[in-house]
């Protein structure tokens, strides 16, 4: 697997992840019994009468598959820590049998004071359904290890 | 359970929700192996040589307590839906034994102009762990129904 260190990031530069995550049914009401058991989360005939009008995804669950992409997919960030995420919108219901794909683009990056062998990373990074419609964006601040260390 | 609508949310009041959640070892390397692999946060060993000197939760984990502790827990609020997140920070590492507890105080609040039976609330939301450190903050923005329909 190819590692990206901070010397390789490219401001500007958008890089899209795959495969795409296709977001299943059993795994929404699996993920929301778990961490956010709202009806319109885990219960599909009470979600049909909620502001959604069926059942949708948690906020946990699309923020954990934002994670699988940037943990996983190729060109992976060699990063030491996440630092935060700023805007943070749910802009769109994620529901059964989406498939998401994530789109990440470099904002900025600055090398850290303190840690020679390391920079601060901010990053914009967005999940978009089948029909291109974002159902997540965030600004998110990593610290990233040089590969010169 | 009690459930708290728009009507009854009072600006500046800082709720405490209990219990305290303890994280276990097996439950942060579980929960990363599916969503974010990262070494520091399934391999002990790799762990120790990392920023972090040992096993540490990842970020979707400590949001997904975050949810845990806001869906579950007395005092539910009559979310409609999450609307976003903003400045997640992650201030301190979530480490084995941890045990959390969760403050969350309503900022302000307003009615829905286009909807009569909801309003938005946005509120200051964090983790802290055993020692009173916060590990967790954000500002979360909810659509909660009005009591009154």
């Amino acid at each position: 697997m190819e590692i990206v260190y901070f010397e390789e990031i490219e401001v500007g530069r958008q890089r899209t992840k795959s495969p795409t995550y296709e977001v299943k049914k059993e795994e929404i009401i699996e993920f929301a019994r778990r961490w956010d058991p709202r009806p319109f989360h885990v219960d599909e005939v009470a979600a049909a009468s909620s502001v959604f009008g069926g059942l949708v995804a948690c906020s946990a669950h699309i923020f954990s598959i934002l994670s699988w992409f940037a943990s996983r997919a190729e060109g992976r960030t060699a990063s030491l820590a996440a630092l935060g995420f700023d805007e943070v919108h749910i802009r769109h219901p994620v529901r059964p049998g989406d498939r998401l794909s994530c789109r990440i683009t470099c904002l900025e990056k600055r090398e850290s004071v303190s840690h020679h062998d390391r920079g601060i990373v901010r990053s914009r990074a967005s999940l978009s359904n089948q029909h291109g419609e974002v159902v997540l964006s965030t600004v998110v601040t990593t610290l990233v290890a040089k590969r010169s260390r």
